[in-house]
């Protein structure tokens, strides 16, 4: 299958799942979904039909667009004003879905067109993304490769005197020039998570300057995109010898990041995931210490549908991409987290999640 | 002045700014304004009054929250519904204006508070960042700074056989060691732009495997952060001898670029800056292939007010910080680029713009 008929594919299956809401024309603004519909990424917007794609964008993009998106009628546009005129024109006498969700646009778009003939709803658009295809899952394969190559290179660099922002950089260098790309993440400034000492001890640690020394624990959150499509896991590492109870902790989180992974061989709601997972941690009693949700979907966003959290009522299904990375955060003291990012697969007839990931988790002293 | 009093000054200046809209609080979702009010950048809404900052954080990021914005009130929360309860707390009372853009956040807020009590509202938020202060003056010159040094980075590095990815590995690292961060554009998937030959013909290139050989022009555009500000610059480079008509091409964009680094000098709306470097390219008979802006300003994003463009009517004033960078693109063959970030300094006395770029754009001919 080439990438193109992968492009068509997803226009049709989010064309047809807003048939159900009445609607022939989608309009999409969103950069990881024009590029799910077209293979560009850059400032644009797409009108699709059942039998066109029309890839609006500025002028100094069009010759780009014109390459990326061969399939697509590539119209250049003024800025601003002007590209929503020209989505106006596209749709007015359609029935449209868009997953704009900028208020001024929307107000704009709803005050020229007939009263009905627009809704707003992203959920077709993350629906049909959420399942993966073939091709799909080889990108998120490849990038979780590149990851596993990343944390051998931790072996090698992690040692007194090594810096996170050094390390940082090592792993960066090396992810580039391996064919992947770091991804824009709007909350952090920083690529990916080198976080150690205290500074395990933040889930969504900045990365500073701070040097390793004996007996630090290290937090490695790796996320990066290959041919748009990311790949996200975490290891924790150790300078030394760890005590006993960072040894006992890092036991719980690995025995609740296992009981979260069989928890995906078997038909479940998202939110039982989280259950099964945090009540690994809860009996062991750090319940209070793990902070966050167990995992995430993982595709072109790094979090996306479904979200693997309490109460969460959506069920998990077969290619679906899911990340599980129960963690417990002492505070001002330390972290530990372990992430995969895992192929859900027929789990109605039990059979096993794929892992992505196969860098060990043992627990990993670097001396 | 410590970062502490700059965050309190930020806040000072936008309540300011709101109160000719009759607001007394101000609530802020973007992730560049939350950090330009309190230090701190991660997921989170900040409430600020005359007397308060309270930052609304996920559970997970209240540790680091407290650590990074000492001065603020920390609310740990739920994610989602829970995190926008808290801010209706906050200003159920008050008469509140939001930088809020997205439509389902604003029309749960405007469900839940009474009618006129909470104005949408970004200007006042994009009209205080517009204007610098000596601290952010700073950043930016640091950021610059580091770019220069790239810049020499990329004498030693382009050669036959390089390609744009190395290019592009290397230069990331050495920001990265640095100090420096690179910076998240949704538009794109790649941290840098480092065009060669025909690519360098796209303003938004994407970086690929092309290997450089004789005679490829080079564009880089170097955009990276440091300590929140952002550097943005491009040179445009030559491996080998270039052909009398690319150096007159990269004659006429140096000559344009001067235009509108010296229109910076005396008193003039944006759409005139963009006038006086653009007709340089006119004049020359490149008018069709300069397809973009003139410019932008920089500061906590890569693209700010003020906008560099056709018609705009904004004032460019004192310790506005903008870029300017024109650009000729042969379609399909090759491009040029010169862009410098530049802090306007009294243009009513006529005081040069003070650029923060200082490596050389004399046409580099590297053999």
């Amino acid at each position: 299958m080439t990438t193109h008929v992968m492009f068509a594919n997803h226009r049709d299956k989010i064309l047809s799942l807003i048939s159900e809401l009445h609607c022939d024309t989608l309009v999409s603004f969103m950069p990881e979904n024009v590029y799910y519909l077209t293979g560009f990424w850059g400032e644009s917007v797409v009108v699709c039909t059942r039998n066109s794609s029309k890839l609006i964008v500025p002028r100094l993009e069009a010759k780009r667009a014109e390459k990326a998106a061969p399939s697509c009628e590539i119209v250049a546009s003024e800025r601003g004003k002007f590209i929503i005129d020209q989505v106006l024109n596209e749709i007015r006498r359609r029935k449209t879905c868009s997953d704009c969700d900028d208020h001024v646009v929307i107000e704009l778009l709803l005050k020229n067109l007939s009263k009905g003939s627009l809704i707003i709803n992203s959920e077709p658009f993350s629906k049909a993304r959420m399942i993966k295809g073939k091709r799909e899952i080889e990108m998120i394969a490849k990038a979780s490769q590149i990851i596993d190559k990343l944390y051998e290179r931790c072996i090698r660099e992690i040692r007194p005197g090594q810096s996170e922002s050094s390390l940082q950089a090592i792993l960066v260098y090396e992810a580039l020039m391996s064919g992947a790309n770091m991804i824009s993440y709007k909350w952090s400034t920083n690529p990916i998570i080198v976080a150690s000492g205290h500074n395990s001890s933040y889930p969504h640690a900045e990365v500073t300057d701070r040097v390793f020394s004996k007996n630090d624990i290290i937090v490695v959150d790796l996320t990066i995109r290959y041919n748009g499509y990311i790949g996200d896991a975490t290891r924790t590492f150790f300078l030394g010898k760890p005590s006993p109870r960072v040894k006992n902790i890092y036991e719980i989180v690995k025995v609740a990041q296992q009981a979260g992974i069989e928890a995906l061989s078997s038909p479940q709601i998202a939110g039982n995931i989280d259950k099964l997972t945090r009540s690994v941690i809860d009996k062991a009693g750090y319940g209070d210490d793990f902070i966050h949700s167990t995992g995430h979907g993982v595709g072109l966003e790094v979090h996306e549908r479904p979200w693997i959290r309490a109460n969460d009522v959506e069920r998990v299904q077969s290619n679906m991409v899911v990340t599980i990375e129960p963690g417990i955060y002492i505070r001002n003291k330390f972290g530990v987290r372990i992430e995969d990012t895992l192929l859900v697969k027929n789990n109605n007839t039990r059979e096993p999640a794929k892992n992505f990931n196969s860098f060990t988790k043992e627990l990993l002293e670097i001396t």
